[in-house]
């Protein structure tokens, strides 16, 4: 692990927005499901997934729910439960009510906040199953109010019914109403255009590879979509009082995710960052996934010296880390001089992978820089809103002639008789 | 105006990505600016705009914001004013703070919310020049606490010195801090990418041609920008008790916008619907913008008469209109079962101008159908939440077997060691 100056240190940024060619497919695919419904979304399944499938064959089965439960271990369960708990009570507190400012002319203004009415969730099949991220995506949604919370996974993810039981499992706990074994690109399209089996959405949420990724793209505006989301990334902002050990073990859980996750520490202290960087590499050579981590590590990792904690916390703002732990003496004070981060995971106990599974906050939260105007998902992201305008007739009265002075200013002469015809009239 | 039924209407939606060579006039400017900062920025400037300046012109002086005020009648600057009072009071309500949930084990979760620190504003130049739209867009960011907010807008907006001084007024009034006399595709990329005079933004909105919103389309993930507008929509639903003359000419306030407005009646007395359509007729020839708005009634303009109020309950939420007027009998009632219009205004006096100019809620509203997914822009647009973890070693030593049951059921063992190295130091 390279240790460098924070004048000597340069993040490496890319997006990737696929090869024209994979485009291509992509506009191909979606093209498809909207002339040709379930017979290309079958068709394409047997051509990418390799299974042979009819319309009714599509939704996953009660049966296949339960004999889900029966394939998991409890201890699994046990955690998924406990886990869901946490995250729906954190969710809960973010409720918010419509409102209403009523005034002393009779006047009414507010805002009406509901839930989204169909959600998507998108999770993919074979080594990138997670059932965390199945609770991420739902339990926002179900807290939220959103009555039809959809799952599509590829019929390829494994298991005796071509569906991973822990997938299955998560997905019951968090509150899925619909689950259909389709995958891709295809089933980003089904979602967002419906067929004859599946209804559309308002919103597509959850990660995949390129082709979902650009198949979400390709839907916008159609139908919502969640933020497209980069490779992982955790910051560590560390003075001596920390410990090496679990600041190395922390950055590896992070860089295990894949060759291009990021794990950086930000230090002022040398003598920490030598110990870190030594840490690293032998927590390193013990893990499974040691070979993507260190791709990561030697890519994407660094220790940052810099002069002073002060300075430190400048590097943690221009990187705008997805997780940023803050392992100092006084990490509270330290808090609200972050301005970029989208989890902030304070202190010695607070190790990332906490906040991965089970704290409550959720882990799908903004990469790539974007914590600088994004944020983690949470209820905002399955509600929405309409103001609402009650106008008395004493109001308009009152106001009528300055609203006409600014519709005519701007040339919208009709705008001004809109108004013009009611104080004719009501005068 | 075609008067037809809820089952014969097939509303027209389209979306506009541009062509092929509009996206790459686009990329290609947003690359030059990239590249060269200032120098490209002038000279699309003079090849775009017809308008020679040097990098220290870019900027509005204070000068020219005072003679501004003096180019423009008192009754305008007071009547934006009042509007710019009505709405930072409306956007004021939706305040919300940072909020932290203590456990009895120690642990504190919560969400920090900030306000994003640098905001960009397109304002169009020549006939689109809004004075309202800029208060729209600004104080929103304003309120939020956003200490930043930059205005560009082309230097064709007309006027003395070539920036349009209404639009200037309302900036001041709005609480912009700096303004640049750029626009197209070319100011897109500078508040993106910045150049050796704009310093770069985090979040761009506000209308433009074809040019400004592919650009906005190509540097978002860089930055953040607003959803894309289309073109503006109404929809009336009404009954007996309303008056035939207020529709009609709410119905052509919005037909004045643009040859692809649309605006819809949607009652079940038929008598009312023939009324509305008549009198539409009569006001059109009246107003000055009488060919777009004949192009708009004509083509996208319809009465649908249905069963029953209910049915036209469903008509609307099916449309998903940005503005819908609701003038019945009892217009509250029914504003409980609208569950998709971005702004509802109740009963006869509220018509759509009020809220377009002057009563407070955002007129910048999601159209095409979008209202299903999508808000109007409020004080959610220009904030951004951290997620705040910290837990105590007492509740790491309850949790942490469950924590790593769920990281190793993943395949992800680092994960499991960050938390294990934990509990065999700290137990």
């Amino acid at each position: 692990m390279k240790v460098v100056s924070a004048r000597d240190f340069q993040l490496k940024r890319e997006n990737d927005y696929g090869t024209p060619e994979q485009n291509e497919v992509v506009k191909a695919i979606v093209a498809d499901i909207r002339a040709e419904g379930d017979a290309a979304l079958l068709r394409h399944t047997e051509q990418l997934d390799r299974v042979r499938l009819t319309a009714d064959q599509l939704r996953v089965t009660d049966e296949e729910l339960k004999a889900a439960y029966e394939q998991v271990e409890t201890s699994f369960v046990t955690a998924i439960q406990s886990a869901a708990n946490n995250i729906r009570a954190f969710h809960l507190k973010q409720k918010r009510n419509s409102w209403m400012d009523l005034q002393a002319d009779g006047s009414i203004l507010g805002q009406i906040i509901r839930p989204l009415k169909r959600v998507g969730v998108y999770v993919p099949g074979g080594k990138a199953a997670y059932p965390s991220s199945v609770l991420m995506n739902v339990i926002p949604a179900q807290v939220a109010g959103v009555p039809e919370i959809v799952m599509v996974t590829p019929p390829s993810t494994g298991g005796q019914d071509g569906v991973n039981p822990y997938i299955l499992v998560a997905a019951a706990e968090a509150g899925v109403t619909e689950i259909y074994r389709v995958g891709g690109a295809q089933a980003i399209a089904a979602l967002a255009y419906g067929t004859e089996t599946i209804t559309p959405v308002d919103k597509i949420c959850g990660p995949g590879n390129i082709y979902v990724a650009l198949a979400k793209r390709e839907v916008y505006g159609t139908v919502n979509i969640d933020s497209l989301a980069g490779p992982s990334e955790i910051a560590v902002l560390a003075d001596d009082s920390a410990d090496a050990s679990y600041i190395a073990a922390d950055l590896l859980s992070q860089a295990e995710h894949d060759e291009m996750a990021s794990a950086i520490l930000v230090t002022p202290s040398r003598k920490l960052g030598e110990a870190v960087a030594v840490e690293v590499q032998r927590q390193l050579e013990l893990l499974p996934r040691r070979d993507i981590a260190r791709a990561s590590v030697d890519s994407y990792g660094a220790v940052i010296i810099t002069e002073s904690l002060s300075e430190g916390i400048e590097v943690i703002n221009r990187l705008a880390p997805e997780h940023l732990e803050i392992m100092t003496e006084e990490p509270m004070a330290i808090a609200g001089r972050i301005e970029n981060a989208g989890a902030i995971f304070l202190g010695p106990y607070s190790s990332e992978p906490v906040g991965d599974y089970f704290a409550g906050p959720n882990h799908i939260i903004p990469t790539n820089g974007t914590a600088r105007f994004a944020s983690p998902v949470d209820l905002d992201d399955f509600i929405k809103k309409s103001s609402l305008i009650y106008y008395s007739k004493e109001a308009l009265l009152r106001d009528g002639e300055q609203i006409m002075e600014l519709a005519r200013r701007e040339g919208l002469e009709g705008h001004a008789r809109a108004i013009q015809i009611r104080l004719d009239q009501e005068r």
